[in-house]
């Protein structure tokens, strides 16, 4: 057995363990991690900063050096994150089913940890704070691996939580820092000992993640949104959700990708809508029809997630052929129709295959915080499991407790007895 | 594109329209497909005929044919129950959250179909009528596979009910045939068009299943379960939970495999278990002391599936044993504690990572019409989406819908406005 699948064994007894754990436990687990993290900023800081030093001598982007910073707002801002967390409630042991099968034959469902997380992020040391904390909560053990230019600061990390979290009741073995790239394609192997990935990275690193694993992935490869101005949108609306969702955060997944315009609004709303966008600096990429009139460049493929002040334009035939081509060209991440007229708007919610389907309003709206989550862990396109914006609900799965007193199945398959199967509101 | 492929494509776009589908076209196409079966029955029992000779010609095992046969009866049986399936509440449509963001700005959480199910069933044809009834309710498209030995009454099955559906509303393409063992391979690799897998059949074809697609599926390879007798199990209840548990129905997944025994019961329960459990006809398989005090065989593995009159028998110091054992090896699937000690039960139910936890009663209640759910898809050993017993909520997923009137995130971003979030009771 390999040392990796050791650690991976340990983290699997240490996941019965944390399950067990009450919410004051986790709840004291967590203030001390923000706790010992304070105590021990300096030495953090002074691993950032040999991380830092790497990565000017290896002239990395200016971007991502922004992201490695790991200083006082940032240890801020994730302490304060460990403190809204232990205010949310804990998503564990909720009741969400409850069947007598016949009397003193009681049935429920309650929520439980899903066991072990493996999650890979990106370079920002922030994202290992807020994972942890997030696991811990929801009473998960970690595997984590973080960017390699962050090492050392993840290094320092991981090692404060860790401990803190031991000090204050949960298990040795509970988090567990991956330092290698080379074990990224080795824990995508341990089935058996991780039961969800979560992925945070680039497209193609996250396309890499989910056809190299037999484990299940909760996560998206990008987010080609689209927003459908209708024949029945309000143009006030129109030009102020198009800009709000393509040009307020550009290199985020729910900013919109393609515009889909009504053929009705040739003439009115889509000669306003490039206009609009243009002087906001969009380069607009069209159809043949859109690439002629404005002579714009015609666009190239329409699956195809810009992250910069670009966008696709397309026009279309009515709601039908919106829903369509977002069917077929977009990501299931979140699409969004501007109209005032309530059948298209319902039509369109209901056939548009994505997590997110906005009526009126920005694509750029989701997200965990906004939609009121508390915490996001992430958002997923995948169907399967959680959908869309994934708060704590995504890290607890279920199981079914049955309590009798000496019940056995043969007099109800003799037909001697039947079941009551009284379901009770929760 | 491989034919394949373009069937693929057809029911994913079929998915679509399968998703708009009010309650009551679902219920007439049901209550087409109940109708339309019982008028072609003729055709039906001749198609099994042929099936069924094909069998006997080839040596088929008893029991095999046996489940190959579709006579009156198992139309009988299929046709109430989709009359059952259509008295069930809708899984689609369901409103699971509903979160004012700010004035005007309303978050709700829907039940929504998966998109398209992928089912390969062994031997029984009715299988292939109770999938597609679900599937109907549930409102998904499907692709089918079954045994081919079944091969004409299958084609026979859903010809009949593809149609009636159709008549009824569906759309063309909802229900897909596949006839060809080869073609499993292919659909494993349709991740881009299926959405679901549940296999049926065998341990090593399911777990063939598991390691050969990136589609998520739904279902068990092997169910290993376990009834551990504690110190504190009242004796007539250990005896009558561990017959029934273990003698009931031999050849299903909820059977008891392995009991385990607390060792303050080596001379009271254990000798009267072993005595009861032969008496009854099965055949012991022990731990080294076991063996030796009982003269019977040692067990080889404890990780070991018997569908038959057997199982083993093994000493554990305690209940942290037990749950020691049944998580390393057990298969997540259904176990048991008899005991009358309230804080064991409860550490038992808490820390065994199974989808069924039971206590003081038999492992053969974990099923879905046990449980209460009218329907069961199947039987879930993933933490992932579905988990136990799985009824109609296994073939649904969910999605977000924000209605607004030109809500842009800008405000929220710069702190010109700021989120009420007000959660409303379902």
């Amino acid at each position: 057995m390999s040392e990796l699948q050791d650690i991976a064994k340990t983290a699997r007894e240490a996941s019965y363990i944390m399950a067990s754990l009450g919410s004051d436990v986790k709840n004291d687990a967590l203030a001390n991690v923000a706790r010992c993290l304070k105590a021990a900023k300096d030495e953090i800081f002074a691993a950032n900063k040999t991380d830092l030093e790497e990565a000017e001598k290896n002239s990395l982007d200016a971007p991502l050096i922004k992201r490695l910073k790991f200083n006082e707002d940032k240890l801020n801002d994730v302490v304060s994150g460990i403190e809204s967390l232990i205010g949310l409630t804990d998503p564990v042991g909720k009741v969400t089913l409850r069947t007598t099968l016949d009397d003193g034959l009681e049935l429920t469902r309650v929520t439980c940890p899903i066991g072990v997380i493996g999650v890979i992020f990106e370079s920002r040391p922030d994202a290992l704070v807020q994972i942890a904390s997030l696991c811990i909560k929801s009473g998960n053990a970690v595997f984590l691996k973080g960017g390699s230019e962050a090492l050392n600061t993840n290094k320092a990390l991981a090692s404060v939580i860790s401990k803190a979290g031991i000090e204050a009741g949960l298990p040795e073995g509970w988090l567990n820092l991956l330092t290698l790239r080379s074990e990224i394609a080795d824990m995508l192997k341990l089935d058996e000992y991780i039961d969800l990935i979560i992925p945070r990275g680039s497209n193609s690193f996250v396309q890499y993640i989910m056809q190299n694993t037999n484990i299940a992935v909760l996560g998206h490869a990008d987010g080609v949104c689209h927003t459908y101005l209708d024949s029945e949108a309000d143009p006030a609306i129109a030009m102020k959700v198009a800009v709000d969702a393509k040009t307020q955060y550009v290199s985020v997944c729910n900013a919109t990708e393609t515009f889909l315009v009504n053929e009705a609004l040739k003439e009115t709303l889509l000669p306003e809508l490039i206009k609009t966008l243009q002087e906001r600096g969009v380069e607009i990429f069209g159809d043949d029809y859109v690439s002629e009139t404005f002579g714009v460049e015609k666009a190239e493929e329409w699956h195809h997630e810009y992250l910069a002040m670009k966008c696709s334009v397309k026009i279309v035939k009515d709601v039908d052929d919106a829903i369509a081509h977002i069917n077929r060209y977009g990501s299931g991440h979140t699409d969004a129709i501007i109209t005032a007229n309530k059948e298209n708007a319902e039509r369109f919610m209901t056939m548009v295959d994505s997590g997110s389907v906005l009526v009126n309003c920005s694509t750029r709206f989701a997200d965990g915080f906004r939609y009121g989550f508390g915490a996001e862990v992430g958002i997923a396109t995948s169907k399967i499991h959680a959908r869309g914006p994934v708060g704590l609900e995504g890290l607890v799965s279920y199981k079914y407790r049955l309590v009798g007193n000496g019940d056995i199945v043969g007099p109800y398959c003799d037909g001697s007895k039947s079941f009551k199967h009284i379901h009770h509101d929760i």
